[in-house]
């Protein structure tokens, strides 16, 4: 039936490939889209094409930039540039800004070492990150990835190639969530809190 | 943070509008943008500024049309023209169209009468219907209004309107789901399920 109305069903094909939306979904994001006015869809498109101009990575850390100005990580004057957190994806900086806790800069890797998926060490910008470190100004790197067996992976493989380095390589405190309880937590998190426990 | 990347904050903003987005895949699905190409982004967004120039709905019976073609339904002479099934929106009319087990009209209502959204019977496409109605070539009509407080309340509302007809008024059958198990099921469609029980 989608066959005789080609417009509809070309706009399916594209939502389709849309990450969250190839499901039930797709058909509440599509009517969301056919209803919109045209002044409402050209700013939505306008806004989408306008990150193809305006938006690049940064050659040192890999975080978005505007194309008009400098990294407002790697060109602060404000921030510590001898530690570096390395993170898997550009979103992860989102979650660590927001804490406040953290001042230094960052390193987005673009993924994680996985190789079942096609991802190796070269997919990565591990090599950049690297040669970063051995430039000689760092003096600490957080492996601040994912608690995953391929986020784990990353960073071991990160680690390893480090170990002729004289940086420190820290990592992502584990343990218990804030504000969560013993017992409904999974027996690995509370072996790790066990196994990694501090002083009171 | 995001102060700083403007171009990203605004495409952020506008994906955040499209339903089933706004939580957690929004960066995801934000990524999916980013890391298009250039050519990739630009069909993308062809694609869907192409639907507000070749679609349009149908002045009879609402759903999708191509503007340089005639409705599917309303035009087609291999249907049947009076019979009448009205849906709440045009996925529904998908979701019909699969099982191949109808060959009449549509009617799509964009909604269902709601109150607490701010959506009376005014809002949808009631009146048209009740006009097509009585132009007297109908037979049946079919509410396939979702199982729902609003989509029986508004199935409710047309009956009643158009109680001073000749027209047939029918429902979707109401029942255990094909390859349900009594015991998994919810407690009031078993007993829908007893109450309107058929010969076997």
């Amino acid at each position: 039936m989608l066959e005789e109305l080609p417009t509809l069903a070309h706009v399916l094909r594209m939502l389709q490939q849309v990450p969250y939306l190839a499901s039930k979904n797709l058909y509440k994001v599509a009517s969301h889209f056919l209803h919109m006015s045209p002044q409402q869809m050209e700013q939505f498109c306008a806004a989408l094409e306008a990150t193809k101009e305006k938006l690049s990575q940064c050659t040192s850390c890999f975080f978005w930039q505007e194309v008009s100005a400098k990294c407002i990580f790697c060109a602060s004057p404000k921030r510590e540039h001898d530690i570096i957190c390395v993170v898997e994806v550009w979103q992860d900086i989102l979650a660590i800004e927001k804490t406040k806790g953290y001042n230094g800069m960052y390193h987005v890797l673009g993924g994680s070492i996985s190789p079942l998926d096609g991802i190796n060490a070269d997919d990565l910008t591990i090599e950049p990150l690297l040669t970063r470190v051995r430039s000689g100004a760092i003096k600490e790197i957080i492996l601040a990835t994912n608690q995953t067996p391929e986020g784990e992976a990353t960073a071991t493989y990160i680690a390893r190639k480090l170990k002729d380095t004289s940086v420190t390589i820290s990592c992502l405190a584990r343990g218990l969530p804030v504000g969560s309880f013993l017992e409904g937590m999974d027996r690995l998190t509370v072996f790790k809190a066990l196994s990694e426990r501090r002083p009171f």
